[in-house]
């Protein structure tokens, strides 16, 4: 079908509205690399311009998209024909509220720039999306995003308090509360972290804030036995020690970042942990030494600690290199962020080793252990159809595993096209139909975002890449 | 209507169903006061039960009523007419899983034995509503249950990781994770804390847990005026430090409270705030002498710490006999717990002694200064028509003072007949309407808690009280 773009100018003005092959082009991916063009990209400048849109939309029946940076993993943001909706021009800041550490925020301002906003008041922003330094507030929210301090400091919808937002039918809505309480009617703003670009456009967000910690420290441990890096983990958080970051690389991903940059990693170790806390300073010493002692019995091989900026940075290196790393060994991957109780990573990684040797693949795993987080890469050449459909078998197997060991299959990247095929599989036939049931009634002639968390699809699986 | 007794009674054995008057009574009311009798009350043993009965009130058209202790302030658990359903002897601490944290309950675990069960393995389950002695966890997650702790802590939905639930049309389903992180479909467990019972019946909790607090102090600071209060309370919090407990009390309280303890307190004050901070033994000092520091630079007129476990108590002891203290000067109260942003705090309770004074009233305020949760207490003899009448203008007031104040109407207790002739003051008709179509969506007949939450009723204001 083709848009009614007069009426779309006449809302957000010529200036506003992409239309030409090769602009469209520009807005047709995300981080999953799938493609999908829609036919036309939409730039409204605040709230009344996307209900007016919104509204047009369910008028003339044709599908809106909201699309934040693009910097999704699982093509939550695409357009697959109908109106992209950007949401970029929404980037101010329109409040810092120190003394009630609560801020108030367009969805296009930039997650790492907002940190840096409130940083100079003192004061905290932790989510931490790998993405920061260019996805947006209003995607985080849409996809409730995570990231390594989670472990400590939760995930996006730890620190949303209230909305704006225009609904699926145009109606502008405000959910929410500037405080830490409030219980008056269901909680619609903790239903649209995560809801996807399905439920809502966001046009405001409330945030809190807490105070920024003094200090940090930095350390590194290393195992030849995963079971002993499991178990150091567990042991750190016994004694009372949470953290801002424990993160895992296993055997394959220290191989091959060793490889990329040759510094020195220990290859033939089994884990290797990231280990950072943070805190007043006065503790942050005798926590080190906490965490040291726990590593040892549990039989770290070599523990290091950060003395200095530049240490930190060295023991930092491995962890941020892995990505280009990883490009140099295979051109795709299936980026999968399973998750499971803690306890349960040694088991998950050899289950995961189990897989990559049965179907002859390279899988490297990293990530989040403090919160059970493992980042599955699943590398392969998609020109190669063969490793294409083992990549393929082996997520599905991956998945049984994951929910065997009573995990989930997205602990941040959210399921968009590439995990709807599998959502089922977690939620339950009757789980689905209530998420379902909510969705039709919000959105009855099913205007936003269609096509994805709800309707199985292979493309992802299949092809039509990027 | 008649309830299908007999069907009833093969579900759930003939032992848990009461149907006489006297017994009736006994669950006709909660600590709203009002009353309302149920022609049934039903204790089934489990989730296949609990489903059964809810189908079969879809089969017949009875509502059911969910209910826990019964300590409930807003009268979200009152049956009017139909079946109440008990949920107590789903009574099971089902799992405490000490290394990932995280805890199975069922619903009818009273939340101070669940804290108990926790502590012993050195783990801590925050939310602390007054009522935990008796109250229960799937009460606490059906309203969101806070407390003093969430300045620091959060509340209920904080902690709440997952739920197995019986939805209203009768299915059972499972929602969220056992991990701090899962994203997959809509947050249905979110969207259940503080649903009151209108959208489905908890049959299994999942919690997360904390490393418990190594140590705490506790101390209190008498202020004579208002503002320098408040101001005490942001500095704190500005240094960097989030005390686990931020109580004022109002000069009407501090005088209330003297009058039946004679232990003391400063009555010429204008507030008294209760301050507690725990943590790591080794930083606790260092932060009770910077809060001294806080409060002394704001104008504190007397500041105390607490030396013994004897001091502590001493100092808790006002806090603690307030609700007592109030008995003797009235019959009966309006409760409310009003919260705004908590610089906002003096204006308030400025606000509210100029309604005291309009309408000829004794209203009290003290509560969670931290997260500006303030227990608003308008005490009246409801027999007395024309205070009744004062008292209902005066809650009025406060709601449009609140609002204005970028408040929220409840911060902890909920919506449940109480306030469900203003929930559209707060979260407007747009956002009205959307919670309606949520829960049309998933209770198509009505079935479940009606009356609540969307059907404004007056007779919290009105009358028909125990």
């Amino acid at each position: 079908m083709s848009l009614p773009f007069k009426k779309i100018r006449s809302i957000v003005g010529n200036e506003n509205i992409l239309t030409l092959p090769e602009d469209l082009s520009c807005y047709s991916f995300d981080a999953s690399k799938m493609r999908f063009v829609p036919e036309g990209v939409a730039f409204p400048a605040d709230a009344a311009e996307i209900s007016s849109l919104v509204r047009l939309a369910n008028e003339h029946r044709f599908p809106v998209f909201p699309r934040g940076a693009g910097s999704g993993m699982v093509g939550a943001c695409l357009a697959r024909g109908g109106l992209a909706i950007v949401t970029n021009r929404l980037n101010a800041i329109l409040e810092i509220d120190v003394d009630n550490m609560t801020a108030v925020v367009e969805p296009g301002v930039v997650t790492g720039d907002f940190q840096k906003a409130v940083a100079k008041f003192g004061l905290f922003y932790p989510p931490d999306p790998a993405s920061l330094a260019f996805s947006t507030i209003g995607g985080n929210v849409a996809m409730c995003a995570g990231g390594p301090r989670a472990v400590k400091y939760g995930v996006t919808r730890d620190y949303l308090l209230g909305l704006e937002m225009v609904l699926p039918t145009g109606e502008i809505i405000r959910t929410g509360t500037r405080t830490m309480k409030g219980v008056v009617g269901y909680d619609l703003t903790r239903l649209m972290a995560g809801s996807e670009g399905t439920l809502g456009i966001f046009t405001k967000i409330i945030l809190r804030l807490i105070p920024a910690p003094e200090s940090v420290r930095t350390m590194t441990a290393a195992f030849s036995d995963l079971d002993q890096a499991v178990s150091a983990i567990c042991g750190i958080l016994r004694a009372r020690i949470i953290p801002s970051t424990l993160e895992l690389m296993d055997q394959t991903t220290i191989s091959v970042v060793e490889n990329h940059l040759r510094i020195g990693l220990p290859v033939a170790a089994q884990a290797l942990v990231l280990i950072e806390v943070d805190g007043p300073e006065a503790i942050l010493d005798a926590q080190v030494a906490a965490i040291e002692k726990v590593c040892q019995k549990s039989g770290a091989d070599r523990i290091e600690a950060a003395r200095s900026e530049a240490e930190r940075n060295r023991l930092w290196q491995a962890r941020r290199s892995i990505s280009p790393a990883l490009g140099r060994i295979r051109p795709g991957k299936i980026n999968e962020d399973v998750t499971v109780p803690r306890t349960k990573i040694p088991e998950l990684v050899r289950s995961i080793a189990a897989l990559a040797k049965k179907y002859d693949l390279t899988i490297v795993c990293f990530g989040h252990a403090g919160d059970g987080n493992i980042h599955t890469n699943i590398m392969l050449d998609r020109r190669d159809e063969s490793e294409r459909r083992r990549a393929g078998k082996a997520v599905e197997e991956l998945f049984a595993i994951v929910l065997g060991l009573e995990g989930t299959l997205s602990g941040e990247h959210g399921v968009g096209i590439a995990k709807s095929p599998f959502i089922e599989l977690e939620v339950g036939a009757g789980g689905l139909d209530a998420m379902r049931k909510i969705k039709h009634a919000l959105d009855p002639l099913n205007i936003m975002n269609p096509g994805k968390m709800f309707v199985p699809d292979r493309s992802f699986l299949d092809g039509s890449f990027v």
